[in-house]
Parts: C-alpha cells; structure tokens; sequence
C-alpha cells in the first residue's frame, strides 16, 4: 500500500526530521529573538505605574481563546467531513497550526516589532500569530486530502513568510484598514491554496473519488466545526480592533451579519437543493468540492467582497458619522493626510496586492510540492487516512473498519 | 416519499420564500430602528470621558460568548439523540436561532429600550437576543421531529413577540425579578411548547417510533450538547446580572447548585434504572419523551420551581441579609416601595402571567402551525432528516445508509 | 451479566445510596461553613470602596470557564477512545468532577482559609476545585474500564482529602511555588491513581482485552478531548497566578511549548510508527495502555519534570531578571527571607512530599476499592458500558448495536 521499500522509508524519515528540523530552528530563533513586551514582563511591568486591571491581557485573552478555538476545533472538525479522512483532517490542522503559530510570531516579529534587536511578544502576539495559522488553515482547504504531512509544513514554511510580507505591505506601507482580515487573511489564504492546489493537479484523481463522500456522522463532526466558526467569529473580528467601542461594535456587528446571512444560507440551499431539501451541513456544504469552488467560495469571493466594500466604506468615511472614534478606525483620514478617496485607492491597491502576492506565493508553492521526493500520496490513496496514519482495527477483521457496512455485504 | 408533486412544489418554495422574507422585513427594520448605544458608537463613546476598561463590553462579553455557545453548541447537540434526526436538530437550531435573536432584538427593543424613535443596541442586546433564542429551542425541544422548518420559523416568529411582551409585563409592569430567566425563559419556552404541542397532537405518530431511538454514537453527540449547557450555565445565570458581586454570587451559586444536582441526578436514575444501571446520557435522558414529558421535565417544572422559589427568597429579603447589595436585588423593596411581602406577591403574580401568556400563545401557535399548506411531516416520516435533509449515501448503496445494520442483515 | 441476584440488588442499592449520602453530607457541610467572600457578597462589597472593574470575577472567571471546560469537556471525551466505554467515561467523569469540586471545596477551605469558623469562597475557590477535580480525573484515567461508580466516588473521597493536605503542606508550610500544578495536580494525581491501580492488579483481566481497542468514531470523540485540554491550557496554568504581568506571561508561555510540544510529537510518533505512519490520536495514545505507561507518562513524568524545573528555575531566581516582580514569583526570595538555593531545596522536598502523599494515599485507596461488597465490574466485562448503563438497542435487535458489524457478519 505504501509504495516501494525505499519509497517508504524515505518517508518513514521525511517527517520526523522535517519537524525536528523546523521545530530546532524555531526554538532558536525563539530564544535569540524573542523577549517579553513590557505588559508580560515581570521587571518592566512592576516597574511602570499602571493597575492590573489596565493590563492588556484582560481585553484581549478572552478573545484570544475564541480564536484559539475556532483555530484548532473549528478548522479542524470543518474538514472531518471526508468519510475516511477524519485523522488527517483534525492530526494535520494541528500540525500545521502548531507550526505556522510560531513561525509566524518570527516572521511578523522581524516586520512589526523588531526593535532593539528583539521581537517582544504578548497577547496581540498570540492573536497575530493564530490568525496566520487561520490563513494556513484555509489553503489547507484546498489541498485536502492530496498533500502528505511533509508536503503541507514546507507549504506552512512559504505561505507564512508571504502572509507576513503581504500584510507588512498594506498595513504599514499602504496604510490599507483590513476589517475581519477579509484581505490579509480570508483573501490571501483562498488565492495562495487554489493556485498551489492549481499547480498540483493530478487529472488521474478520480481514482479516489468514491472516499469524497460523507458519512452521517462525518457530517455531524463536521459541524461542530462549522458551528464553532460560526459561534465566535464576533470574537475572531474583535480581537485586535480599538479597544472599548471598537471592539464593542465589530463583535455587534459580526453577530448580526452572520445571524442575517444564516437566513439567506437556507433559502438559497432549499431552492437549489433536490426536492426542496436542504443540504449539509449547510453551512459547508461548498468544502465538499475539494478543488477551486470550495475554498472560493467560502473564502475567497467573501474576502474580495469584503475588501471591495472596505473600499465603499473608506471612500464614505467623514467626520460627522465617526467623530473623535474616526482616529480608531480611519487615522489617516483623521489626521488629514489622507483624502477619503485617497485612502479607498489604497484599499484597492491593497487587494490587488494581495492577489498578486497570494497567487505568485501559491504558483511557488505548488512547484515547491511538486518535488518527486515529497511524501503526496498516490491517485488511489487520496482522501484516506491509512496512507498517514494507523486506523483502529485494520490488523484485525476487514469488516470491523469503520463504517464500511458495503464490505460486510460484500462478504456475505 | 415526499407526497405528490404539487405538494414537493409548494414545499420547494415555501421554506425559501419564507426565510427571505423574513430575513429582508427584519433587514429592513434594522436599517430604519436599530441604532449603536452610547458603549457601540464610535462617535459618542469617544465624546464621554470613560475609559475603555470602563466599556461595558468587557464586563459581559465573556459570558455572552458562553452564552452563545449554549444556545449553538449546547442545544443544538443535546437533540441529537434521534438516531436520524442530528442533521435536523442542529441545523434547525441553527435556523430558528438565528431569527429569533434577530427578531427578539427588534421586539425587545420596541418594549425595553425606544428612544426618540431608535433601538440602541449593545453587548446586553445581544445576551437579551440569545436568551428569547433559548426560549424559542426550548419549545422546539417540545415539537422536535413532527414539524418541518417553515412551520417552526412561523412558531419562532409568534413566540418571540409572545415572548417579549410577557417579559415586557414581568419586569416593568409587575416588577417582577427573575433569577435565571426562571419565568420568562424556562417557565415560558417549555409551556408554550408544549401547549402547541399538544394542539399538534397526531394519533398515528406511532409509525414513525422506532425512529424514535437513539444509537450509542448520537448518544455521545447529545453528551456534547449536554455537558457544553452544563458548563456554560454560571454564565447564563450570570451574564446580565449586576456588576460586581451580582454576577460573581450568581455564577458561583450556580456552580454548586448544578454540582450538588448532578449527584442527585444519578441517584435517582441508578434507582429507578433496570439492573440499577444508570440510563444515558443520565443529564438528558427525560428529553427522550418528545411529548409533554421531556420538556416539562427539564424545564417546566424546574422553571415553576425557581419561580416559586423567587417568591420565597423576596419575602425574606431584609436590609440585614442583603446590606447596600438589597438596591440591586430587590430594589423596590430597598427604596421603600414594597415591602417583602408585597414584592413576593408581585413575584407569584408573574408567574401565573408566564403561564396564560405560554398557553394561549402555545394554544394560538399551534392552530397557525395546523395550517394545511405547511410543510408539516406526514406521519411515517416523522423523526427523519431524509425528509428535509439530502443524506449521504443515499443515492448509492442502500446499505450504505448511517448505521442502519439491521438492513445490510436483511438483504444478506 | 450482572451477577447473581443479591450482588444486582447489592449494586442496585450501592450507587444511589452513596450518592445521597454524599451529597447530604456535603450540603450540611456547605449551610454550616461556607459564606460568600467579601467580593461575592452583596453586603460586603457595596460597603468597600471598590469600583466593579476591580471584582476579583473580571480578571478570574474567563480563565475559570476554560479550565471548567477542560475538566468537563476535555477530560470527559478524551477517555472516550475506549470502543464500548464512551457513556461511562463522560459519565463518570461528570459524577466524580461534580462530587470532587464541592468536597474540595470544603477540604481545601477548611485548610486554606477557614476564619471565624468560616470558609469564604469566590471565584478562586472555584478555580481551586476544578483544579483538584482534574487531579481526580487524572487518577480516574488509570483506573478507566476497571472501576465501577460507587469505588470511584470512594476513591474521590479519599483523594480530595490528601490533595488538600499535600497542598497545605507544599504551598502554606514548605512556601514551595507550583507553577501549573506540576507537582499538586498532575505529579499526585498519577501517582495516586498508579498505586492505586497497581494494588487492583488483576491477573485474569486479558478476558476484557478485546474491548480495549478504540474504533474510527470513538477516536474522533477523543479527540474533542484532546483539543479542548491543548488549548486551555493557558487559561489553566494562567488562572490563579498573579494578576497583571504574571497571568499574560503565563498563558503565552504555555502557548508557546504546546505548540513546539506538538510538533516534537508528531516527528516522535512517526519516527517509531509502523511504516513511519502516525498514529491516533496522536496527543493522546499514550492513554490507550490502561496500566502505569498511560498516566505516567501523560501526567506522571511530565509532572516530575515540570517539578524539577521548577527546582532549577529557583536556584537561578536573581533580582535582576525579575526586578519587583520577583515578589509575585518567589516573595519569600524577593523578602530576603530565604536564598534562592534554599528555595531550590524546598521545591525539592516538596516534590519528594507529594510522591510521597500520592503513594501511600494510592495504596490505601486501593485497599479501599478491594472491599469485596464494591461495584467492581467482573474481568470479563471490564471496559464495557453495559454492565453500568442502559445501552440503546440492546433490547432489539442484537446487530443493530453500534457498529458491531462484526456480528452482522456472523449472523449473516
């Protein structure tokens, strides 16, 4: 099942040395670079003169884990929808969480935060660095199910250095304003995943078509994920905007938005849906297509839209609607060195930007996992879990492996 | 299966149609009342002089997100015990949760918080939304299985008007106060459910029993739903509590009360289980009894309970118990505008109110849901998600169906 | 299946007896010494002159939730791996968390902060109490499938009670810092559960063998407990130490070595996985051996390490790396009441105390649960819900158990 001896070997080795390998760098890197901000820092906090209750911990932490969990539970169920891909689906989103997590507070450190030869790290940190792993996240999407656990490190390895130069770019060279990450992150990780998902395709993949399919439990897994986005995404979009009203609002607003869109979601799915039923689950049924509509969708045309209307919103913003609060969201028009036109040419700029980033940085990356060498399983072995990992019960009786009630049919 | 051709037509248009309609009436009723509150609004809390830690955000918003979980996550999988009814329970939760909180928040704006012609929202919005939500899935849990989704978005639409205005009269009219949502969420979401339930009421249900059970692994996906309420209820209770040590007696008087029930709760199920075996999943086994039972049970009875309990605790109520702290308990009765007795009085008054607005709204709901054209279930196809739900596998192999074992016995 | 007739009647009597028993027992306990904390009492704190910011509940409940979550959530599916033991390991887990958390609380005020014949509780003491029903859970964990409910609550009994006494002796007498509950919560909790376990040693227990395998869907239900303990974490190291500084630094400190911690897994399970394959659930198939191997090495070891870190990260502690903070990490350093050397060896004997504690209270609590009239489950239906609970379907059709397709098969 696993190819040639050596074959086998060869990836019997990739893996654990490309994770110690990665995991060494970084925990260097860590330890040459990395100090405490002076809100984590025991000598400098004590030594400044502010109250616990001013520490930015206490803002902030609450939707941190929010994040946290629409990161690590919501990705990862999202995607345990394939009847024979549930390990690799939940195992992989780990892995490469675990890794893009702390690869990116290097990255974004050494470009947001590098002063005095140290990147200095706490809560914002945190949040700055599980949003990246969410960008990752989405590309994964759209390779689900062909790429092995070696092939989707080094693609965490590029994408998150272009995540970081990317949002380097429009946030303090075009002094872009990203609401939700609809660019940085919804808009950037779709482009990045499709070309590379573009770059990888394998027109024998039929082969593997029969594992595409859910089971009923399946689908049920697969929402708690969907409903684990779906719960805290008021926090995913609060969680670094102006504190007090800022924050206030964004979560107002998402809440409202995602009830609202929940609504249209089930119209839409009734009219399309044979015989007037629904499909599911519902909310994610557009993952199920493994290639270019599923991520798109859920992703990639939100995230433009979201940017286009950053641009509207931009082009709109005057003193009388915002007043003292235009300086948290729109600075640069506060201070009058922007024209509101002016600055809705830079959102555009900034989402044409992201594209060009997203698909060249995808482009690469799918040459990149193209290397023979890499661990891509075969044509047949897609979508299946016992390519990656040991499956209960498949020394024992055939029969005994989950779900698969049609061997025992077989058999009878 | 889903009955003649013109009644799958009516029923392909029925459940889209309604939902945008709803969703564009609500949209549009947004856009004219709803407007931020002074804590949401950029302009107007930059022009106060709080400061952000004072933003009321930062004092609910974390049990709001708990909140939120159990509304989504908890009810959404404590009814998915039906052996091929998860799709149904959650996705509907889903649905009717989502218009009831929109919806509550436009009610309940009209009745609690209209000012020069606007709502204001804000995080206590958004708590008040979620909660007339839990209210809507209590009466759900009533009716599970035997309705289709446009009838139950009719029901939430009647309901959480109902709703309002009963809460409307309890709090401001009567004075009522109503600790953990006893009257007006669990008193009144259980009766009214089971009232139109009980309108509902269909001799030949018995065809669709034996869908009626549950399987070992929808039994621990009802455990997730079970333990997430359980876990999240501090915050319930707590969450629009008064600041301070209201909301820190509450939540901690809730987790001890939930603990010390929960060994009660095994007592009495090893007792009276057969072979003294506990029955599971322990917490939710009453739900199993889709009438009168199930939700009488679980909150009915405990919310007449807490009521009647609140009608104690406020005849007790003294300055010598409660100190400064009684101006936040019971504050007609530390301004000097009630005695003890009176406000206890006032308290039993709210609870009969709860019962007649619950059953003539369950009584009048259930008439609406008996309309003909609706997309009520027939009989035999009661319990199913293959009636509203496109199911995997079920163009494939028959047998391929979720678990059904016993058929792949037959055909062998 | 349940024995003979008298040993049924004994088990049908055992269960809810004891419950009641304990339950009654801790409510006398809780109306006679417990009262709310001058933060949670509306008396007390309306007369300070604190505002409602500085409620000890802002900067701890957040925290409180996530931990709550693990102990419920976390730990009550991560035991669910078992094929035929999911219901009793949530449901366990829910009956020994909850008796465990009210009589910590009672032991662990009557040790820590019992004044004017007293225990006053907030929201540390309910922090305190979910921690010590984690260690209970820990110890329930190599106990798991050979245990019955009544032995279980017994052992919690004797549990709590030298929890609380090996942490007066460690934290009030020994002035020993446990970061994480290295040494209280996961170095006791192993130890006691592996002597504990080691004195039921049962020689014929190979009957039980074939239950011990997991199946597909069990292992996915595990690893929602798997991902519910990774990332709270933070929160649960996070939640009781020092607010300001101490709790940001803590929380991002244990983000960061999970995340490295994962990926050091990862390579590791590949490494020594059949065909370099990985196996699952990977974080946690160290449970999956039911003997010493499980929760030493998950608990166990990692607490014996973390204890000595500890010993190390206080012979190193200076003024310089700490400046004022020093006083919240090491006060009895900072005040010159001990050299870091001195606190070094305390952290030592205190590590040697707790294994100490843990040993003999294991094997005195497995005397205990040999007592011959307990509900101990026979070697041949060890790791088996039936002999504890009501089993859908188990009345019907024999093959329509959960995913025996096995013995379709046989039939067939």
């Amino acid at each position: 099942m696993a190819g040639s001896p050596s074959r086998a070997a060869g990836r019997r080795l990739q893996l654990p040395l490309l994770c110690l390998f990665l995991q060494g760098a970084t925990a260097v890197l860590f330890a040459v670079f990395v100090r405490y901000n002076h809100k984590t820092d025991a000598a400098l906090w004590h030594r400044s003169n502010h109250s616990n209750a001013d520490n930015e911990f206490y803002f902030r932490y609450p939707s941190f884990q929010d994040v946290h969990a629409m990161v690590f539970v919501g990705f990862g169920f999202l995607m345990v929808f394939l009847q024979r891909y549930g390990f690799s689906s939940v195992g992989f989103t780990f892995l490469l969480a675990a890794f893009a997590l702390q690869w990116s507070t290097l990255v974004q450190g050494f470009l947001h935060s590098f002063h005095g030869g140290h990147i200095h790290v706490g809560v914002e940190s945190m949040i700055n660095a599980d949003f990246c792993a969410g960008a990752v996240l989405i590309s994964f999407g759209a390779v689900l199910g062909k790429t092995g656990p070696a092939q989707l490190l080094l693609m965490a390895l590029l994408e998150v250095v272009l995540f970081g130069i990317n949002e380097f770019v429009l946030l303090h060279l075009l002094g872009v304003r990203d609401a939700g990450g609809s660019m940085t992150i919804h808009t950037f990780g779709a482009y990045f995943g499709l070309v590379l998902s573009r770059v990888l395709y394998r027109p024998q993949l039929e082969k593997s078509k029969h594992r595409q399919g859910s089971v009923y439990h399946s689908d049920l897994f697969a929402m708690i994920g969907t409903i684990f986005l779906w719960i805290f995404w008021p926090s995913f979009n609060a969680a670094l905007t102006a504190l007090g009203a800022g924050q206030h609002r964004t979560a107002l607003n998402t809440y409202y938005s995602l009830a609202a869109s929940t609504l249209g979601t089930f119209a839409l799915s009734a009219l399309v849906g044979e015989d007037g039923r629904l499909d599911m689950p519902i909310l994610e049924s557009k993952f199920k297509v493994q290639d270019t509509c599923g991520v798109h969708n859920l992703h990639g045309m939100p995230g433009v839209l979201g940017a286009l209307l950053g641009v509207l919103v931009a082009g709109l913003a005057t003193h009388e609607a915002y007043g003292d609060g235009l300086e948290s969201v729109f600075p640069l028009i506060a201070e009058g060195q922007r024209s509101a036109t002016s600055q809705a040419m830079h959102q555009l700029f900034g989402l044409f930007v992201t594209l060009m980033f997203a698909s060249v940085g995808g482009g690469l990356g799918g040459l990149l996992l193209k290397l023979p060498f890499l661990d891509s399983p075969p044509d047949s072995q897609c979508y299946e879990d016992q390519v990656h990992w040991q499956v209960p019960g498949e020394h024992e009786d055939k029969a005994q492996r989950p779900l698969r009630v049609e061997e025992a049919d077989t058999q009878a």
